[in-house]
């Protein structure tokens, strides 16, 4: 929105609202504040109307879509705009609000509902209205409360006075397994009772059950009247009716455990408790073998209403969809959604995905963008640089991958202990990828000068001498420079005493498993170092670091500290199944 | 003890004795069950006494010793089975216990002060008590809480009327920071003045107080009096005297501290709340930092009485036994008494670090003896094995090494996922000390059929792949092999779906740090299997894992999977910091 000062309201108004929007900017994610603005907007000029003046009018549109873009799973204020619309502007103005919101949160039985009905009351063309239904139908019909949404249908048919239609939707309904799916079959059942036979079912049908009477009265050599006839196909109608009935009845049981525990069906910005998730999981495990494509979406989208915030949904989604034959476009659609909506931007994880998806569909420079877009958020997202690089080796080869960690290394937006990291990546590629195992070493001996206060840098290199494959006649060579890559950790790094610890162990183990005959006394001697007590341990007072002109090192304050010491988690290495049996609320993040 | 079943009660007290002693043998570490033991053999017969049957004395002599075997540091129970000797059997029986007692707990104040008290109530000669007294003073002179050890001299030698003797005591004691340190300088400088200044202080003190007190006099030209000359020099002594109160009073003031936290000074088998042993860390840090080699042992030992059970604490006391020069008897001392008497022996840690020791100090038999003992008590310690062959690998080659390994591999002792850990322990022996990756490739192959449930053994699998050099030409051969790797994993083994998954993002790493164009395809295949929902993976339905003729694999019970992906960790990797602000009991595991 513009910096209007003016929001149509006193000064006092002007001053609050203004006031509420600088929150918002300040924490957009704080519905609090959200719900505070499209309050005091609402109660510009002691409540706005069709009289109020166009920059009150104005202010509460701009609110209402901004609010509405933020959280278009709202069904409850697209309703609140929509009425607000109407009394301001007309119905055309509040169709369109309805037409907007249908398309935010397309399942929702409540404002579909709340559209149909505006619709049958504002509108006088049956066709029109009947359309809405249908679509509405196509939407919501299948969900297990969608009886307010077909009550409604059968309203507006009832009050056409149009029996057969009335009959033909709850012919469709009684297939539904829903909460109230008997009471819909009861009154197909009495409504048949009274239409003629050749509106209950197909002319094939009828035919068929026509010939079956007639061929069962010939077989026992009776001849049967007209309405004897029609009594007996009557019979067979009602069997078959009631033969709908018990299987929708079973698939409405089966669904019921599932249905009962889901304790909000509707989107809301606060955390779930762990229970709903894992009752939502189970009734996708068990909607999923049942097997039925319709359904299996249709329950999906379900969820992730309720579910919008946890990725841990949309990476199932999107793993079924692209397990079902040619869906790439919903697939892409669903990451879409997830990434550009929902999932907080603090979980990368199903960015990335998206951008390893649009990498398979040969879309590579979106891939790229998708990488770029995470990082202008996340600059120091260490797991994206080093995806995008992979990305770029894939693609380009080594040159580009090593080119995307400069730049960023250049930056300098970029914290130094990221940096450090994509030192370490980048001598990771030249020895993996190229093969270069000096330019390697080269890379770690003349950064550590930068870096010597990043864990991640040193297990980096003391995993990569370590690794360096060996014969006899090099083990020397080997153990002096795995000695003096951990004698610089003691000397050169302000890492505390625990990381030296942690590193030094790498130390210890190569002692044990590579040293020779005597290796064992500087083991001891290392551990006496390491992990003795302060009185005996160089370690912990610090007594040995030194900079190079010889003056003694800072110490680093806990922020730096926990820079320093951070570790560096890819998606899949955070992965853990859900527990089932997790209680409390599930956090997004 | 023999299996006699007359333990000289009645048929009732001997069938008791006989069930709380199978009790005992089915859990020797239940402390309760011992105490029930000893009540009961203590009621043999109403009470034992001298005229009790030899069957009751001996069943109650062996119970005592076994309890006091077991329980070394319980002084209130050597105190106990004196008296009983005393009562059974006289002074020089009572006698022995008490020696035996003091040998096992060296630095009780209450045991040795008894020991005294009885010594001076049954012997008469006053050279053979004093010893004693002497002895004692070595031993918990230097406690903080040793008031009744000094008081029960003192009241000895004035039973002895030995002025000069209880003098000389008071002049020790008040050197010593105590808890009652300044009411024994009060004894000292009340006593002193009724004593000759020539046993105040040593001659040339005396000499030089003289010749001082002389010279002040001569200096203002006084010919002082014999009586104003002793009046002079008293006054220095009492100077001299109010110094070292004044020391003391210092040394014991910054003792306070510590010394007013310790809630359990004595020796108990339940556990420590962690204030107290972070109590006991901050104390020794201060006498290591006041540098009193004396003073430090003694804190550790008092220290040890207390945390007998925590390797943490022998730890230290060995690592900083070691930083002292020449000690390596004491650090051998610690080690066994930590070894064979305390650490428990599911923390094989420490008995590992007294094998390192021994291989430094030369003593390779007895490194091997060590971790052969260990194994007796935990044959299924894959890290003790390991560090086994490691020791063989140091000191008699690789050949040697993987026998140790073999020699395991082969026992029909060890489990079948411990076998799996070795196994891969030998691969990597080939691989890394011979350098023969060929050789390691073939271990890892020929054994599968064996360990294929084992999640260690995939685990070292994957990592030997992986860590394979490569140039640009060989990577497809490099992940062809890492992906059959994974292949097999998926196909043959029976591990939980979360353990593939873990596995899993290995390849799935891989392909992208070291995949083609192509890679993220299959990337997204293998993330849909692992991660997908059930519906579409089959990793998790097990539909896969089938055996070599194709029949199904069945599932692992619970106790078999929880051994199959167990994680092996050595003593230092699971090595944390303590905790200074942990609260509540501190397990001994």
């Amino acid at each position: 929105m513009g910096d209007f000062s003016n929001y149509g309201g006193s000064d006092e108004e002007n001053a609050e609202i203004k006031r509420l929007n600088a929150d918002i900017e300040a924490d957009p994610d704080s519905f609090e504040n959200w719900e505070k603005l499209v309050r005091a907007c609402e109660g510009l000029e002691g409540g706005l109307n069709r009289n109020s003046s166009p920059q009150a009018l104005a202010t509460l549109r701009d609110t209402y879509d901004r609010f509405l873009l933020k959280f278009p799973l709202l069904f409850g204020y697209w309703k609140k705009y929509a009425d607000l619309e109407f009394n301001i502007s007309g119905p055309e103005s509040a169709e369109m609000v309805y037409e907007r919101g249908c398309a935010s949160i397309t399942n929702s039985v409540d404002l579909w509902t709340e559209y149909c009905s505006f619709k049958m009351e504002t509108t006088h063309t049956p066709h029109l209205v009947r359309e809405l239904f249908e679509r509405a139908a196509d939407h919501v019909g299948l969900d297990f409360l969608a009886h307010p949404f077909w009550d409604k249908y059968l309203e507006y048919e009832e009050r056409q006075e149009a029996q057969d239609k009335i009959f033909a939707i709850l012919g469709r309904v009684i297939h539904i397994p829903m909460h109230q799916y008997a009471r819909y079959f009861e009154r197909l059942r009495q409504l048949s009772h009274t239409r003629p036979v050749t509106e209950l079912v197909s002319a094939e049908v009828l035919a068929q059950y026509q010939s079956e009477v007639e061929a069962e009265s010939l077989q026992f050599g009776i001849q049967k009247t007209e309405l004897e006839l029609e009594r007996d196909i009557r019979a067979k109608i009602d069997a078959m009716f009631y033969q709908i009935f018990q299987a929708t009845q079973t698939e409405t049981t089966k669904r019921w455990t599932y249905e009962s525990e889901i304790k909000r069906p509707y989107f809301h910005v606060t955390e779930l408790e762990h229970p709903q998730l894992a009752n939502w999981r189970k009734y996708l495990d068990f909607e999923e073998a049942e097997g039925d494509y319709n359904r299996i979406v249709f329950l999906y989208e379900r969820c992730l209403v309720t579910c919008a915030f946890y990725d841990e949904l949309w990476f199932r989604y999107a793993r079924w969809m692209s397990a079902q034959e040619g869906k790439e476009e919903e697939v892409r659609n669903i990451y879409l959604r997830a990434t550009t909506l929902f999932v907080p931007i603090s979980r990368p994880g199903i960015r990335l995905q998206f951008a390893y998806f649009e990498e398979a569909c040969g879309r590579v420079d979106i891939a790229r963008d998708i990488h770029a877009a995470i990082l202008n958020q996340l600059p120091d997202a260490v797991e994206v640089i080093n995806s995008w690089a992979d990305l770029e080796r894939r693609q380009s080869g080594l040159d580009a991958a090593i080119d995307v960690l400069k730049a960023q290394i250049d930056s300098p937006m970029i914290d130094i202990y990221t940096k450090a990291a994509l030192v370490a990546q980048w001598a990771f590629l030249l020895w993996k990828v190229k093969g270069s195992v000096d330019e390697a070493r080269i890379v770690f001996a003349k950064n550590v000068q930068w870096y010597a206060d990043s864990r991640h840098f040193w297990q980096k290199w003391l995993e990569f001498e370590l690794e360096q494959p060996t014969e006899a006649s090099q083990e020397s060579k080997h153990a002096s420079r795995i000695k003096s890559v951990f004698v610089e950790i003691r000397t050169k790094s302000r890492l505390s005493a625990v990381i030296k610890q942690e590193l030094g162990q790498v130390y210890l183990n190569y002692l044990q498993q590579r040293g020779d005959k005597d290796a064992m006394k500087e083991f001891l001697a290392v551990d006496r170092e390491l992990f003795g007590p302060q009185s005996i341990s160089a370690v912990g007072k610090g007594a040995l670091r030194v900079k190079e002109n010889g003056a003694p090192l800072g110490e680093l304050d806990d922020a730096d500290r926990s820079k320093a010491e951070s570790r560096y988690f890819s998606y899949y290495q955070l992965h853990t199944e859900p527990d089932s049996n997790a209680q409390g609320p599930a956090s997004f993040n």
